[in-house]
């Protein structure tokens, strides 16, 4: 029997970070974790044909001949990790957009390479330059480009653009308003903060158009952003128009909030996930009759969930500037649904950054030193130790990184699970993530769609990514 | 017989603008037109006694012997004007109030005297530093002051200071803090933008307290100001909050939108006025379903109308600058809600400026030449004119400017008509206002609580107001 | 023989900080510092006529019968104090300009009494609003109010006003052009910063024209301000233009300089007075060869002297922001001056500043905690010990800030030493101010032109001032 | 006899903008202006080996038989034009540096191009980024790239980089720390603004390491920019250290100035081209006296020469915003100037610019309609006109496009006229350019060093430039 990886390198991979075809094969030996919740299963098998599970069980159970067999003894399999909440282009800074304008379903994929190279087959982009992603989407779907499998929004409905109130205006001051136009028009496209303005009708019509722009899944400002995190942006009846027509289309929706009642309206609009739920201001942490309905309705909540490290840290900081509050009141609600027993989903916001970024007193301001949930292929290790240091169980900390964003999205036919019949999305791991959830990090082999993923070669290419550790 | 009102100013007026005490007198030969919306009385006797309106007749009623005789053929007598939102206390900006930080009561006064001397006998203050306002309002109350009747409500609960995002931030960069600070305290106490980041039971505390300061009514913030004009401050049951609270505390609600959600969700919020419910930004009427609601459920609806001639600048200016627009929105809006047949009262905005406001730049950005709502002792004649031009019956706009609006605070036991048993609030006009819109500028005595007002001695002092003729 | 102040209070001292009248007495037994540079005169005896001294000796000389003796045995008498750069009317933020817009003349006066109250009876004021400045230092002058005796030279040639890019500009964008406008004005006259685009012709005309408004000494702006520092503002043959016309009006001509080679060049025009000559920048001290002119043609220099407490804390502080380092470099120049033996002049830039200046976070920005230069009536003090602990040597000191001022101005005829003939302005000290530059604050008599100073009296009018120990 | 230039393209032309060795030719027929100022040589010859012009007369002089012949019967020879003052790299806005960090050569050989393709032989650029500079001209002095030749400065002596108060400050806010600070130092390197900080010595050890860079001569800013044109930024002995240590290089050195006092400084420093003498603010122009000086001591002076129709312009925005005043000044200097017999450079600031800047509200705002002289490849027929309309001879219009500009940079032995011995840098005219400017954009051929330069090649490259006509 060999051992891999080296075999596998030699034999298995091509060029381009991914093996060229799903191959027939077989783990064996490995503990299986299935993220459904169940025992582990010790000295276990796994096959696999055509991208898909055909058969788990222990040892023993029958292997088709013609399948290659890969031999995981000591090893640990779990689904591929999902995360519900990142932004593969989230660095939407002056020189970054200036120099890559005409590339960024290009710095996409790299993210997408990124976040797949660290063991997230799946991320669910909620905002973000829509025709980028669904160009970078729709390459890695049809198997021209490698990386995470994406699912996508584009802009949160009701948000401005990059350069716009809701986040970075000062740039326009300095940048032509041209290009400023472009980038805005980019992200917003027709549903940007004007319709806070329309009567419900209106917004219907045009939140009609953008559903059929090719997004998976519908994202909503239900509260304001850049400083307005205490506003409401729309009213009930048109966050529950939201929900229907995203229900009507297909996909699910879901709320971005930043306040208590802000996160309260979003529970009663019947949204299918509550975004970041966690972030409710400085001062204010979720009331009980609010966490009280989320457990009861189940509905699914990602939380942006810091370490104890980063927490100190932000503490430091609020003691001259308030700002810094919210991330002790978040760390507040996380406890509180954990404990309440809500769905917990996996949710970082993370994004690739690029050098000048990085490397800014800006970024020094606002991210923790050695910590940080926003840095693509980096920040879901750090939120897995953050629950754990949160009380929350293993098990439940592996169903939040994979089966409980699978159902949450309504993808779980096909993903979140390692069950027969679902996509060989997996991990094989060196040591046991149950034990603790710093073990997430000792990725042996990915493999998505039953391929495993040459992981050395990823990113193909860096456009923005510079730390060769990621 | 003898006319007046030479001989009245000889006889019944005192220094310091009021009559020393309510006559014992009659009014004889005047057309009186009520306020109640009942034909002109022609060769009408209209009697007084305590300040009171005893009887209300045809020329032949009994009048006691003792009272003197004020003969006002060819003239006409209607109830007192009011105004349904002024700002007394309006000319914020950094040089007034750091010339006037300890003086801002007695320009209240000044500004209620402006107010009397033009015909308003009784003004509703829906936005002032509240402690200033309630010692002007309760001086005047007192008689140690002259002035028109103040109702106040202190802060719009969720808005911010002067020197806040909420209106004039700029300021805050050139002032020092400790200022700054002061300013902005003064009017948030404790109802400022705190309160959108809390949860219900604890806005209701907050809320408690405030009511608790002798405001006399209440206005809440649906929406944002200061370029948030599109944002919900509030959730519905939050809303729900203020208007139970001002009902368990005898008084009334009335609110702020500039949004037709905002507007739609005060209408569901039950308040009892809807405060410049036309204002709903650039692009959007009220749609008919929301007008529909406001008439049925007849919620007051105060109006800020513009006459053609500013609307003409308005559009004017409007082709470079986008803000404009919204000055045309609420024309239709204004149209739309008299043919609906809306519940409408008088609402001018307006307070009292010093010379250096009115002449800068900012105010001419602002402020359409030659026409001026703004203007508090000119706005509600503008008024007056515009919703004339809008079509609205003679008879309606009396009503809009007396009785609606005394019915809509809830205080028409007293004010709003000259029935009997009403206060003797009122004013001799030379000319037919049910003519001509522009007639209640001829007024010819203004009379409050059954005493002459010297309109020549008023303002009794200059602080701010520079115009003579006003 | 009587004991003063009791006694003296009780007879000569009449409301209002004065003494109505120059008595007729003599000084016996203090020693006195004639401010010559002359040993101390112990046991010495000082005789008042008019206002004026007639004689000083041992005790002994004669001393006419009907002068009034004050004992002052054990105690010493020096020359009033002076201070060559002293901005009366200083606090020119928003807040106190928009509250005493029209009583700066006052403030002048109240800054006048504390400088006085504190020993200094003479002030030289090198900016300030002219008019202001002349109506105050005519009423001192006139006896009509109590004061320090004022010299002033209105604007700094070319130096924009109060809220320009010189000083303050962010003032202008919160506050109405029509304010900003008129203060500036205030400030610049016919001389302000449209002088540097003129050809010379036309810059002597607008002098001339200037040097008409009653202004006692001429200063000229040789380098900008307000963060144009190390730029020059004038053309050498300019700033000889502003010494000809100084010295042919009869008066002085002094440069404000901030970097070397705009000291250079102000030595080489012939100035008189080179203010604060050692303001050169953060990292460049003066060359060796400029002192050497200095020194040479012995122009007297006033210097902005830091205490060492105060150097600590801009050294502290200059860690994060180099802005501090010019107080580092002035150092250098203070030491290197005073060893080279240049003419010193005792210089502060104090002025007044009220409640909310002193409380701002912008004032704890640029001000050392415990130690300030700029505070009026505490400045000099500061001074006098700052330069102690640069080395230089007590009588320096003391002529620094006597003689040396005095005869810099060119006022040495009258004020400067105590020398028969000169005006009887001095002070009475409890300890010897050769032994510790602290013991000047001892002070327990102060006299000006023969007046006793009642100084609990001053200010007689509290506009800006709060400290109850000045 | 064949016609050109159709032959010629087929014949001498090799792709990439130039033929590709200098042939032997002989151009005949053509009247030739020599730049001399002699009379124009009709049916001449001029006979051109190695580059460089060997002979040149009327038709028979003699010319080797193996010099291929150009018949140019009708046409006009004229040297090739030069421009005093462009900048080859001038859209320095963020966009575009963003976008180009790394790329700033090519765009500077992109503008050479240009400007060759419009006629311009010779360029000397008075401000940009000196090592970029330095390796395009190399590339085009060595033949690896085709272009205009080019002379460099770097920066201009004292100035801050693009993002700094000099120029475009708010940049700084919306970019990097990091960005801003590498695009500084790019064109400050170590002689930037610390400059006015420093005594002259060492302002001398900075300029000497400066000198070794490659930069071919020097330019310093005697007055500031960016706001500041009225300060002066060196003092008179400074300002003669540069001239001094670039005659020690080797080098002529010029001044930048934009006040009357700035310029007679500079006139007294002994400068060899006062570039733009033009400048001197809203509203005063050039003294006589100063005038006289220039004329007097030959000082070539450069005009930054506006046509009739932008003076239209700036002086309709002139009435809004005073800053286009200067315009005006500008050219009642120029009259002035060209009357009094100044020797006069043609002179554009001209620059290459993206369609996001020539696009922008920016834009709009400084250049006029229809004319401009900041656009290289069109400025300097631009200025040609105008002088033309400021009343400049014909003759001597041509020699300040060309030997003037030479001799002024001490390249005349090579440069300037088509005497025996230079460089054949000349023009085929369609027109006579003595009979109107215009005809200056009637080229039929660029030749430089004797090649005949492919004009519809050019520029071989469009990262910048996108009017397909220039």
């Amino acid at each position: 029997v060999r051992k891999f990886p080296a075999v596998l390198l030699a034999s298995a991979l091509l060029a381009g970070g991914h093996a060229s075809w799903a191959e027939s094969l077989a783990i064996f030996g490995a503990t299986i974790i299935d993220g459904t919740g169940a025992a582990p299963l010790k000295d276990g098998v796994l096959v696999i044909e055509d991208g898909r599970i055909i058969a788990v069980g222990k040892r023993g159970i029958r292997v088709p001949a013609n399948h290659r067999r890969l031999e995981a003894a000591g090893k640990y399999v779990i689904p591929g990790l999902m995360d519900a909440n990142v932004h593969l282009f989230l660095d939407f800074f002056p020189l970054t957009l200036a120099r890559f304008e005409d590339r960024v379903d290009e710095i996409v994929i790299e993210a997408s390479q990124i976040a797949l190279k660290n063991g997230l087959t799946t991320v669910f982009d909620s905002w973000g330059p829509r025709a980028d992603l669904v160009k970078a989407r729709d390459a890695i779907r049809a198997g021209t480009s490698v990386g995470s499998r994406i699912y996508l929004a584009g802009n949160i409905i009701g948000f401005g653009g990059p350069y716009t109130a809701s986040f970075f205006p000062s740039a326009s001051e300095a940048l032509f308003e041209g290009f400023v136009d472009r980038i805005n028009a980019r992200w917003q496209e027709n549903v940007g903060p004007e319709l806070l303005w329309m009567p419900p009708d209106e917004v219907r019509r045009q939140l009609g158009k953008y559903l059929e722009t090719g997004v998976d899944f519908l994202k909503y400002g239900a509260t304001g952003h850049g400083g307005l995190e205490h506003y409401i942006a729309f009213s009930p009846r048109v966050q529950r128009i939201f929900v229907e027509e995203a229900h009507a289309a297909g996909i699910t929706a879901q709320s971005h909030t930043s306040s208590v009642e802000g996160l309260d309206l979003a529970v009663e609009a019947g949204v299918d996930i509550l975004q970041h739920c966690d972030e409710t201001g400085n001062d204010h942490p979720i009331p009980a009759e609010t966490i009280g309905k989320i457990v009861e309705r189940r509905i699914p909540c990602s939380l942006l969930a810091n370490t104890d490290k980063a927490l100190a840290w932000f503490a430091e900081q609020a003691e001259n500037s308030p700002a810094y509050k919210r991330f002790i009141t978040r760390d507040i609600n996380d406890r509180a649904l954990i404990a309440a027993g809500a769905e917990i989903l996996l949710s970082t916001d993370a994004g690739l950054f690029g050098a000048d970024t990085v490397g800014s007193a800006f970024w020094a301001s606002i991210v923790p030193p050695e910590d940080n949930l926003l840095l693509l292929g980096e920040g879901h290790f750090t939120w897995l130790r953050a629950v754990e240091e949160k009380g929350m169980q293993p098990m439940d900390i592996l169903m939040a990184a994979t089966r409980n964003i699978a159902r949450a999205y309504g993808v779980d036919r096909d993903l979140g699970t390692l069950e027969v019949g679902k996509f060989a999305d997996l991990l094989i791991l060196d040591a046991n993530p149950l034990v603790s959830a710093d073990n997430y990090r000792t990725i042996s082999l990915v493999m998505k769609e039953g391929q495993i993923v040459e992981r050395d070669a990823l990113p193909t290419q860096r456009l923005l990514s510079q730390d060769p550790s990621r």
